[in-house]
């Protein structure tokens, strides 16, 4: 077989854990230079490719590499930008092909969600189609935890762990004044249709009474009167009611209670949900309310991310380069559950086509029937997933985080392209 | 020396480490059973000994005890209550030292900021008056390192390490997604007067660039021209900005920024600033921005404790139990700074009257030449305290926190007492 540069790049919303698979994909290039010559990552994602603006990878030190595992953020850059359909943007398609050939690029791997599987699939079809072929894998992502076929999305686990740690925390503060001072405390997460992250702040309670009292989740339509006589019930039983609350949350009649702006892939940008919610709170029962939105906070907590998900997240990129070697095209590594108790799991191989553009909600028996929590089953889906501690080392009392070198490879076009065209 | 009981309260807003302080109040009492015999808590603060409602700490293990050092909130209750004049308040006064009468108690812990200070400052006048002498100790505690006297204030320490990793990693993760995405990032950060917390944002900035790029400090006075054009030059040069704001930012008129409600002492009460600030940037900058407010968060956030601030808390704790069995009275234990390289400190005695009621801010030669930022001096003073993770124990994936028995002291007092007249 032939040996061929590697394309990697990381799409869509940042994650704790995004760099551990970037890692994973690196670390196992490396192993395997009878095949890969060199990774060229894009520079924020498939953009990178689109105007050829590519990171010689080959040049950054094994230990800068390895520090990837224990660094936030997107360490190549990311974007959100979706490939049009390749009827209408062929010449989106025709440029990546372009600029693969001209690197010798005969390996291509994108770090993302559903919108990112589906660039991946389109790439290894196009490929094919222009006669270069390019073996194609897509490698997981999400804080939200809504791909389909895997059983979780590497970065769920540790936005979980955050989540629900941090809940634990406002509400010990919470019962500590809630005699004097605020009465109901809101928690705002991030996810705009599925609820598992929202679900994941249930972790949190372990015994009758632990906080959180009350979940508002995208997949249960807000219901006004229900709510109000939710958290009255909580606080009297309790002297003090704790919310977490999905951004993502809906009228009966499908709006978000929050409305928004859109970002650029036209998907509903939200935020102020809590705020909105207290404000009822506080007109309609008199209580004294506090809220927090940790916004970009939850999907950046490296500091507390889930060992089982760094562990995850390095996994699928190790086997993203091994089916790719292995000539396995138009795939994505998949985590398949084993067992609950002991968590016990193992990757398999999952076609692009049965991933792409789809989004897993909670199940309907993982919602209890009120609505505002969640069922045992959901439990036992979500307790493994948040297990374990990874902690990034310190330096001067701060996560010592990697900041590569990124080393331009030189331009082999002539021709620019305007990615926004 | 008489065995007297002996009163610990919490009093404020609460912190990640303000139970260490109780941890180091407890052991050490128990070290010296022979002058004190049993600690009563008060339930919620001052409250609990107007109402005579008293924990018998005597009834916690050991164990339990020691897990407080690792605990975040108020295990005993907190409150947001000061006690009025004694000249207009007299018979809240006179209630106190009927309560520590009837329970035999002979020192008075209290453990709080500013105002509890000036509590424990007149319940040692009244008790004294009374006939009824009480050894009275203030313990600092407030994430807002605003006490006078003492070189810094426990809980600060431990707030500013998690604001300043969050803000790094929020700043990694808006770095990634900056060339398609969000441009602005907005923090809120606690803190009515003193900017100590918005300021600790800094040290998450190493090297030239680094995140943050702009702080709005409560001490300087906010100037929307210039501000905008401080954001236009970070994001010019860095490709984008973020932005550590404090709640308490205040109009060049002396107005808050973002008006609000007032809390219970009077005191206003803030929030929404972010989202102001983020409003003014895309309006007139166009740029597109996200917020962040972690409230509560960043006062209990336990798992990311400052090690330094962790010792801190608990030294001064444990030296208000010995200046009381010394018959040391009206004083408050203070931090000294012996040096910044290597961090050096001890515990002083501070008297109460130099403490109560006083508001430290940040001194000018902390604050950068334009106002956004800090001084090289600041950055000295700051740095020593976040130093050293002090991690919980975990279980199942998440902090394993104490909760405490709290069994109730019986009554010995046949009036009730309205604290709320």
């Amino acid at each position: 077989m032939a040996r061929k540069n590697a394309f990697y790049a990381q799409s869509g919303g940042v994650t704790a854990v995004i760099n551990a698979s970037a890692c994973g994909v690196l670390q196992t290039a490396r192993q395997h230079s009878d095949r890969i010559a060199k990774v060229f990552a894009g520079r924020n994602g498939i953009i990178g490719a689109l105007t050829e603006d590519l990171i010689d990878t080959s040049v950054e030190s094994e230990a800068a590499i390895a520090a990837l595992k224990h660094t936030p953020g997107a360490a190549f850059g990311s974007c959100r930008y979706k490939l049009g359909s390749i009827h209408e943007h062929r010449a989106q398609y025709e440029r990546l092909i372009e600029v693969f050939r001209a690197h010798d690029i005969g390996f291509f791997f994108y770090n993302g969600g559903g919108d990112s599987q589906d660039t991946t699939h389109k790439v290894s079809q196009i490929s094919a189609e222009l006669g270069e072929p390019i073996v194609c894998a897509g490698i997981p992502k999400t804080v939200d935890n809504d791909l389909a076929i895997t059983d979780c999305s590497p970065g769920f686990g540790s936005a979980a762990k955050y989540l629900a740690t941090s809940l634990r925390e406002a509400a010990f503060d919470l019962a500590a004044m809630s005699r004097t001072s605020t009465q109901v405390f809101v928690l705002e997460v991030m996810g705009r249709h599925a609820g598992w992250t929202t679900a994941a702040c249930a972790l949190a309670a372990e015994h009758e009474g632990d906080a959180p009292h009350v979940l508002l989740l995208p997949e249960v339509a807000f219901n006004v009167v229900r709510f109000l006589a939710k958290v009255t019930d909580a606080f009297k039983r309790y002297g003090h009611c704790v919310i977490a609350v999905s951004e993502g949350v809906k009228t009966p009649d499908g709006q978000f209670l929050s409305a928004g702006s859109e970002d650029a892939f036209g998907h509903a940008q939200l935020g102020g949900v809590a705020s909105l919610i207290t404000s009822l709170i506080s007109a309609k029962l008199g209580l004294k309310c506090h809220w927090a939105v940790p916004d970009y906070l939850q999907r950046s907590a490296r500091h507390i991310a889930s060992e089982i998900d760094v562990e995850q997240a390095y996994a699928v990129g190790r086997a993203a380069v091994e089916y790719a070697i292995a000539g396995r095209n138009a795939v994505m590594p998949a985590i398949r559950r084993l067992s609950d108790t002991p968590y016990r799991w193992d990757i398999i191989e999952a076609p692009l086509s049965a991933v792409a553009n789809k989004e897993k909600l909670l199940p309907p028996d993982f919602i209890s029937a009120d609505g505002f929590g969640i069922t045992e089953a959901a439990r036992r889906y979500l307790a493994p997933l948040i297990v374990g501690e990874a902690y990034p080392p310190y330096r001067s009392g701060l996560p010592d985080y990697a900041k590569l070198e990124k080393v331009a490879v030189g331009k082999k076009l002539t021709r620019a392209f305007d990615f926004q065209e």
